[in-house]
């Protein structure tokens, strides 16, 4: 069995600024998601913003299946060239896993056109997740709703297309909803957000969260890689009115006058 | 009766640089399209690549209701600061309609996020353009197909996001069918691409195209505008389950360990 | 100025049979729903259950331009013969806006294909309705949110087509959410469902629920009617592969075998 | 492995009643169409109208995960009562593949809720169904486009649902475009129609045609079964504006006046 090649990308800044957010993540959010989703069908690397390239070299990007990208303040600091050619990557098959606060990655917002705002509040409030897409192969293993015990808000109305598919909508315990698991297709890759994953909170280590990223992971792998062009066609069919001389005779036909 | 502000923005390369095109547009394909659409309800004005910031100022960005665009050989000589600026005015609200070759321009990429690729031939075949959407605002006036006697050829498939709403689809004499007109919003913007309009076919004197053209511009008139952010939001219920010290309780709520 | 021609379609049973429901819609449903949406441009009249042919006869269906639906414990009484024609009515153009228990309703399952099902609970909690599409002719009037004090819980996940446009996501004190607000389109008519108005709670009478559902109406306005047949069409270009003999050649053509 | 039960349900009086059409499919298109999509994972059978049931006692549907369905002079004589079980079992997740004539078939019709309408045409000519999806599972093994020597022509506008995503769109050559395969879920099951495969022309004995249908039952096959109920939820979060007394106080909150 041929293994799914994925990069937890990961802006690993907060978990060495933060001595509370070090405590809960000491080796960074990417290995936490990486170990917690760890499996024999899998090929994990990681890579971080600080890297040379961000770690996206053209190797690792040509060579990855999935991508998982966790961002937040440094969104800014994602050099554009790099943003483009992950761009590329996925366009041409390559799955994307967007995590919370990535909803406002350049990435993010390259593929869904859109601004990707929405409202937010850091209060620790919990986060009810109702799966509305049962039949899905993200929500497997999942049963009606889960919960995060403390989350950040992310509340409505968030700016996404509209053939974004609902997998999850959240409800919050201060009174706001969330679109909070999307399903997206761009060319030919997958793309899923997901909302939880707070630095502050220990999503990462969360049962239900590693699983609907582990489903994710394999929904997303790409059928095939295949680079979209614009080719020149020759017809299939006979052009019975095309014109030897291309322009006097066609601008007869539409306004009557002659040139 | 407040006015529909349309600026009408062409390339405007082809109509200077070669006779044949010129003798077919002389003024241009903007002001064919300009004049062609005219009417008490619209206030038309030309942007053209050649001038200053494209012609497309903030003064005109932010006085624009409704943006055409027709662009072809030079999309990469497009500056990327003014895309942004318009893909910022659609997503708060200014309609865009996106003409033939325009599938390949920065602005429609942008707002798709797809590669748009297509296949094409020059071959001044016939183009008969089918109504998928008899009830839909942009088709009033036109019956259940319409014919462009010469165009451009543009196949399937054609990358777009699966949230195009298809109005028109294309038959080829040569063989190849084309979603030819399709709707998409993004963000608070109403978006329409619109198949016909090679330069060396005089597509823009034709009475349906027009037609079409001029009702998707009143069509994608803004509801309003509205800049779109991220706010802070206080929360409307109480939260019971907020944490005065955040983190340790939280650890311990998930893995079941002390810290 | 040609009014809309609106249809309030009540079964009224509640109204007469509970003493307690009674005193909140002395006069049923349907008439606090019309007398709360009454204005110029709009004609309104009534039917219900109860009356020879529920009160639809042809001549009032097939004058009839928006129609609004409200049922809960009668749905099984409703003639088929009469949801038939009603549903024919829609898909040649009429309006349909469904209420609440409506989701249940016989008309409603014919233009979605689905089973319609929920989670629902009675407990008096407050709903507050997250406004989702900000630009569509139906929010017009409503803020971010609203909310109704008192309503019978509608939770996810709502069994309804993928092609239902969000227009309102309910958060509910007791912990659920809902697509409270969606929009379909089916034939050439226009549909929405809307959540609020259980019996017992006086929702009919809320400022914001009676605006939506008169915006609902103006929006779903038909743009015409038009009957769908399948016609026989004769060929629009020349058919050179028509056989004469039709079953022998072509089985060659295929199986390469001679009949 | 398990097997995905397969039945392939025929209307069979043309072949039976036209020598000609007898002649091409001999045992009846439900055998060609079975015997052209045999392979180790499929266990198939067959059920026709002139059985008992139509072949379709409730053992047969609900052992069943994926029915085919071709229809066409005989839609009417099929009985509503076991056209609900179908729609039923395809609304617990049973798939559903529909042919050609199917598209007025009462199923059909009863899982879009749309008239379902087109155009046609029998004048035995080609069909080019281009490949819209090449990443779908539907599409393995089929290139960018194939033809059908001849067959009848179905023409746009097709009634359809919004979300029907479109996998094929043909070019005929009598100057028609059709979605000739889209697929829609409704419920738990996942449809996929199909336009290939007029009664007069040998289509079901073509490699790609027969690819197409065996990759759409391995694509339709249920992920489960379940039945969707609309069930009474007891609340998850305290509720803290319920009324002991329903009516009063909540009718004060809205219209501000004493009962």
């Amino acid at each position: 069995m041929e293994k799914i090649k994925v990069t937890v990308w990961n802006e690993f800044r907060h978990e060495k600024s933060n001595e509370a957010i070090k405590a809960i993540y000491p080796e960074g959010m990417h290995k936490a998601i990486g170990k917690g989703i760890a499996a024999d069908d899998l090929e994990i690397r990681y890579a971080t913003l600080d890297e040379p390239d961000h770690g996206l070299t053209d190797e690792v990007i040509n060579s990855t299946d999935v991508m998982i990208w966790w961002g937040h303040c440094a969104h800014g600091e994602v050099r554009d060239d790099i943003v483009a050619k992950v761009h590329k990557r996925v366009l041409e098959g390559m799955g994307l896993i967007v995590l919370h606060s990535g909803h406002f990655s350049k990435i993010f917002k390259a593929v869904t056109g859109c601004t990707c705002s929405l409202k937010w509040r850091e209060a620790g409030e919990r986060e009810r997740l109702w799966n509305i897409a049962p039949y899905h192969p993200i929500t497997q293993g999942i049963g009606e709703y889960f919960e995060v015990p403390h989350e950040e808000m992310y509340g409505e109305r968030f700016d996404i297309p509209k053939d974004s598919e609902i997998i999850f909508i959240s409800h919050f315990e201060g009174g706001n909803v969330f679109r909070s698991g999307v399903t997206l297709e761009r060319g030919y890759g997958k793309i899923f957000y997901f909302q939880p994953g707070h630095e502050s909170y220990p999503s990462y280590y969360q049962k239900e969260v590693l699983q609907v990223i582990g489903n994710a992971v394999r929904w997303a792998k790409p059928v095939f890689f295949r680079e979209m062009s614009a080719p020149m066609t020759p017809a299939l069919d006979e052009i019975r009115s095309e014109n030897t001389g291309p322009f006097t005779g066609i601008i007869q036909n539409v306004d009557g006058s002659a040139k």
